[in-house]
């Protein structure tokens, strides 16, 4: 279960291997100032170190190495924590997944496989090696450790802004939603948001239960997930009060402001919680202190000067 | 006289038109964890707007607007004051400004004029300009309310990271490191370093008085003053202890870490007191608690992932 308790107790165990990331409080033009929570500068360009950090401490030291199914940052993620703790690691990533991320987990001298249309197959063909080899299994989300290493995120950010009233998180299997709703637990609206192309969340709380979900669009590498976890979806039932989609054309305007007026290099997976409050989709109350979680950077930064 | 007093009147002078920007607490594999002063993500790219808001909030409302003289970013900020506060502003840029730098300026409405060889043949040509218009000249480092502004960076890193012992600081007319040594006055040791290709400040020390140095190389465009300020050399004289040159690999390489690691789009004048430490050109003694301003981020981003 992931709540407050589990979620301190992944900080004190991982705080030593991840970045407390800072906060920027910016005006977007949208009325009160906003809070961001500079996550894409943690580890490996991404919030996911937390989430593999905690599973991979909270476990017994696999003798078989770890292994993952990734879009991307999961598996950069997941070779940067078992490069720093001495383990090895195999990383399964899907045909879509951009070079720069395969080569970025190359780099931190991880296996990569790479092959299948989708996540949800790069899953399948990790779990046939991990059959073989009995590595230890980091999963992208639906895994307790991960949600409350996730979570840390949600625990930072009301640290460092404990006024906010209203938060903005992107959505992809729901590891990073997840972690931050059962953080604040209702002591703040959180506002789940997805690329149309990815409403994985949306039609999951629609539904009443995760179901399938199409994958496609500019985020789909790190918000591709085909359902959204078993784990998080009780705590977003509870605790995600709405789930807003946003246009791919949303997601390009919002890294291109983020560029241009924050120096910021966001991945598209990134800038989509930015584009719901940028785009209208979301339209804070009177009042409201809102903040909005800026989670990955992984991309080529030649794509957002054009 | 740039001091703790001007300094603190000049951050609740312009608290209400700059970001307060947040540190970083990272590892760069020099021994102790170094604590970055994101100064790049300042309005308009640089530390430069808290100077010229200074400036301009300081003086009566000029009828025949301003007018400044900058290698880029200065006058990207003094345009984007201006702008702010509903000021004309004419910038003249000499001609190895940048096309993005020249672009930035002109979209804040600024008119730019470019021309000359260096940054001193466009002062010249401004001062040409400002004696048949009138307008409020906003010097790029050599006036005492651009240098208290600048001192605002020092205020807010002490605010935010208490513990420090040495701050890395990059070195052009000397504006930034003028205001941060003023702004600590010896309680920490303050470290100016240039590119070899523009030792303005190193040239000074060692003669004792500002002279004429080189300008060239990679971070020129925001380090090429010919000269070090006048108001700034009794302030560096007492309160810059070293002053360090590094080779344009260096800045080009803490260019690439910097995204590498912490996905920081760093232009060359802004990697350039970082460089100093990744090259070893400046080694901190035992027990030395590290902070490094990156104060720029005015590049093409496309030029980092090279």
């Amino acid at each position: 279960m992931s709540n407050r308790k589990s979620i301190s107790a992944a900080a004190s165990r991982i705080s030593a291997y991840v970045r407390h990331t800072p906060v920027l409080r910016v005006s977007l033009g949208t009325g009160s100032p906003v809070a961001l929570k500079l996550e894409l500068l943690q580890h490996a360009g991404s919030f996911k170190p937390r989430g593999a950090f905690n599973r991979l401490l909270s476990a017994d030291r696999p003798a078989g190495g770890v292994i993952a199914a990734s879009g991307g940052n999961h598996g950069a993620a997941v070779a940067y924590a078992a490069r720093s703790l001495g383990i090895s690691a195999e990383i399964f990533v899907p045909s879509a997944t951009p070079a720069a991320k395969v080569a970025r987990i190359a780099s931190y001298g991880a296996h990569v496989v790479q092959g299948g249309e989708t996540y949800a197959e790069a899953l399948v063909a990790s779990r046939r090696r991990q059959a073989e080899t009995g590595a230890l299994e980091v999963h992208a989300y639906d895994h307790a450790d991960v949600l409350a290493g996730q979570g840390t995120v949600g625990r930072e950010f009301e640290q460092d802004a404990p006024d906010l009233t209203h938060i903005l998180v992107a959505a992809g299997g729901g590891g990073l939603i997840g972690g931050v709703a059962a953080w604040y637990a209702g002591s703040a609206e959180i506002i789940g948001v997805e690329p149309e192309g990815c409403p994985a969340l949306h039609d999951a709380l629609r539904a009443g239960k995760p179901v399938d979900a199409p994958v496609g669009g500019l985020a789909s590498d790190s918000l591709g997930a085909r359902q959204v976890g078993a784990l998080m979806f009780p705590i977003a039932q509870r605790f995600v009060s709405q789930a807003v989609l946003v246009t791919d054309e949303a997601i390009l305007a919002a890294q291109r402001l983020l560029w241009d007026q924050f120096r910021l290099v966001v991945e598209p997976g990134g800038a989509t919680a930015a584009a719901a409050l940028l785009s209208g989709r979301f339209v804070p109350p009177d009042g409201a202190r809102v903040g909005v979680v800026v989670c990955g950077a992984n991309t080529d930064p030649a794509k957002i000067s054009g």
